[in-house]
């Protein structure tokens, strides 16, 4: 890589006269680098890239920004296919660059952005969020001053629905009119379903994609825009009447999600009162097509999305349309998958006193089979076992550090569990999943299947060897050892 | 059917000594008489009757006993396989008969229990409900002082999970020894997912069942039992492990249905205050797999499971299990879904005064394509739009007349929509969404789409005639209004 120019040489290449629009993604984090990524993959028939990339973020992301610029991913991933694209496009093709100077905003023919709008929660408190849209705002200055009235605005940032019309839009007008502009800036709102994991990019590049124009210029363009980088062959896209509708539609998909499992965490608290085994009664419930997405109940609810976003609409509700009503069941949803971490505290702490106890959590991402921390309910769980007096170590086979967490210490390894007192498996990676656990039990333990990871003849052996287990959704364990010799 | 025997002669042969098990179908309702008749259809592959079948209900509902013995169907179904069936294994196979003489039990040799056990809430008090509990008591005692304690009770109802267990089972074992019996009762609960329409029997016969027995013995005998009755060739029977499971999954499977519909209902408020279409948003978040049991918005939920059920499962946390968390989400749906039809009130109040204003309310059935009255979001609507001092008349395809309102007087024809101020579209039957409403329309009117049966075009179409048009989950309508010429 040592052969690539220095980056004011290339930028200086990249913004040469050309017919090839220029692209600026505002904000690199986990879809905006993606998007980067797949923008500049973008090519004609005969391999041309379609667009030039500039990466913007802001000063302070500097060493990630010269991550990027040596072609190198500054984070992990288990998509393998996404740094060899990263380099691809960085180093051979040339056509991504990152870049922490906004000046380049004013060559842009397309600007994404992808800055994030976070939620802070007070639990209990009115009210019970706070918005933090300082770096948006920032970001809209920004673009106020410098985008061309002429380049299209994609917003692909999850928004409280009426953002667009209501806070982007007379914000970008005010400051176009300030230039002596006369022109209404054109903006459009997209939403990307990215997952992580395996697939990414693909997530970015092969999944299904709602958009919408504030104008039907701005919503023309979007759809140009997006015909081109993402593979609508394979998922069509689809266009709403207005950004109300996609914003909308964006939150209450993942409000869908997140009451769905709340419902399922509601109804385990009974159904192990009960002796219940939830798993199996989802499982014959989702023999009707109708009920095939009822969710399974679990250890929480984690991630940037599901935890927060129907919060968003609750702040459009509240700030910008007078809708009294709001989102109560959705608010309710996410308070319930918030507390579910401490029912496995609770569940614990029936067997047994934690103050003292030495326990093993396995599993620190929020989500089977990443190394992704982000709101993970592993957090939740650590941070009221310490204030009962637990000492924990860590493990997960995604991760060797915990940016949320970092004083915790990590098992060395999986044979060091037999020192626990207590294991939590709290996350369903494959490697927990296809793992025997039995060799690593010790008589007198207490086993907590906080995910379903067990099953019952696994239960069974660890109950043989002296160990007692008690699992979240998991009321028939008691059943299983009424039923030993 | 002159011909036939009386009833008690029919009596007098069916208990003749033989070696066809006599089935006793207790509760004559919407699943028991069905089921009775399917049982009674079960025959072997010579096609002799499996079963000697006899419906049981309580004196007063003699009335309907006397038609069901004269093979007549008591009351109107759109299944046209329903009539023949019954009137079939009654008049020619004769192994069906209805009873008000609960002394049958004491040659039972199964027992389907198919009592409702209701629920009456109280908004707004403490407790929020109250367990209409009493018939199914008296026919437990009924059943503990007849029944042959090698009788298989097979519980059909929708009972608060750990019923069987804490409650049936009891009484049952203490009438037995209070009869010098030792035997403990042979118990099983089974579910079955009736649905009214035109596939009625269908349902009972060829949809998927769980069930599960208090001992492996009445588990045994139930398996047998349904495998026998239930073509399980189409839809497995699934067991599950105890009845306290199967109790609880009949509850969970309606709480989902609820839940999942009181979130768009809930969302619907926000996206009509947003000028937001939320059927075309619902419809771009079903490619999604795994959103694809999203539901849509509408006039509000009736029928008899999904406005209660949940309710049941409140008690079992209540009654029986100390569950102090309870089921708050799914009690809050039913609270969403029961409110739901008086935001129709309230959206029409914006527009019009419902003093002295005439409304034709079309649909009276809760549900598309029945008649089926039971709990009807029309009646909500239809008592709040009276109380503030409208007049109404009422219309549905599938009924002529309505047992919850019957003071309110039947539009002759739809012809006489001319003459109402208000229409209110509030049943998605067929023939109202194939119906060209225009050509009933008259300047002024307002048309209130409640249910999402009017098409866009439909909708711009009632505008050019001048009227009015306002519609639930159709937040756009305010923009197709500003698109008119």
């Amino acid at each position: 890589m040592s052969d690539l120019p220095s980056v004011s040489e290339r930028r200086q290449t990249l913004l040469q006269p050309s017919a090839t629009p220029l692209v600026v993604i505002m904000g690199l984090g986990f879809v905006g680098l993606a998007m980067a990524t797949v923008v500049a993959q973008a090519h004609n028939p005969a391999g041309e890239p379609t667009y030039r990339v500039v990466g913007l973020d802001v000063p302070s992301q500097q060493g990630r920004l010269d991550q990027i610029n040596q072609g190198v991913l500054p984070f992990a991933t288990e998509d393998a296919s996404f740094a060899p694209a990263l380099a691809q496009v960085v180093s051979q093709q040339r056509n991504l660059l990152a870049l922490a100077d906004p000046a380049i905003l004013a060559y842009a023919d397309i600007i994404v952005l992808d800055i994030n709008l976070d939620i802070h929660k007070h639990p209990g408190q009115t009210p019970p969020y706070t918005l933090i849209d300082g770096p948006f705002h920032n970001a809209l200055a920004t673009l106020g001053q410098l985008m061309r009235p002429e380049a299209l605005l994609l917003v692909e940032t999850t928004v409280p629905p009426g953002f667009c019309q209501h806070i982007i839009a007379p914000a970008l007008a005010q400051a176009f009119a300030a230039r002596g502009l006369n022109q209404a800036p054109l903006i459009a709102h997209a939403y990307e379903r990215v997952m992580p994991g395996r697939d990414y990019l693909r997530s970015i590049r092969e999944y299904f994609r709602t958009f919408s124009g504030l104008s039907p210029a701005a919503a023309e363009r979007a759809q140009i825009f997006l015909n081109s980088v993402v593979d609508t062959s394979k998922a069509p896209l689809r266009q709403e009447a207005h950004p109300n509708a996609s914003e909308l539609a964006k939150i209450m998909e993942n409000a869908y999600r997140s009451v769905n499992i709340a419902l399922l965490h509601e109804w385990c608290l009974l159904a192990e009162k009960m002796g219940v085994n939830l798993f199996s009664v989802v499982e014959g419930i989702r023999v009707r097509k109708t009920h095939q997405n009822i969710m399974n109940p679990g250890f929480g609810v984690g991630g940037y999305c599901l935890t927060k976003d129907a919060l968003l609409a609750q702040w459009s509700a509240d700030h910008l349309f007078a809708a009294e009503h709001g989102l109560p069941l959705s608010l309710q949803a996410i308070a319930i998958n918030d507390q579910m971490p401490l029912h496995t505290v609770t569940r614990i702490q029936t067997e047994r006193n934690l103050q003292g106890a030495h326990i093993a959590l396995l599993g620190v991402s929020y989500r089977e089979d990443v190394g992704d921390t982000r709101y993970s309910p592993s957090e939740t769980f650590c941070r009221a076992a310490l204030n009962a007096g637990a000492h924990i170590h860590v493990h997960d086979p995604y991760l060797d550090h915990w940016p949320e967490l970092p004083e915790l210490p990590w098992l060395p390894e999986l044979a060091a569990l037999s020192a626990a007192d207590i294991v939590v498996l709290a996350t369903r990676h494959q490697a927990y999943r296809s793992q025997d656990w039995c060799v690593y039990a010790r008589p007198g333990q207490l086993w907590v299947d906080a995910n379903n990871l067990l099953s019952d003849s696994a239960i069974i052996a660890l109950l043989q060897q002296g160990c007692d287990v008690i699992g979240i959704g998991k009321g028939h364990i008691s059943t299983l050892k009424e039923a030993l010799p």
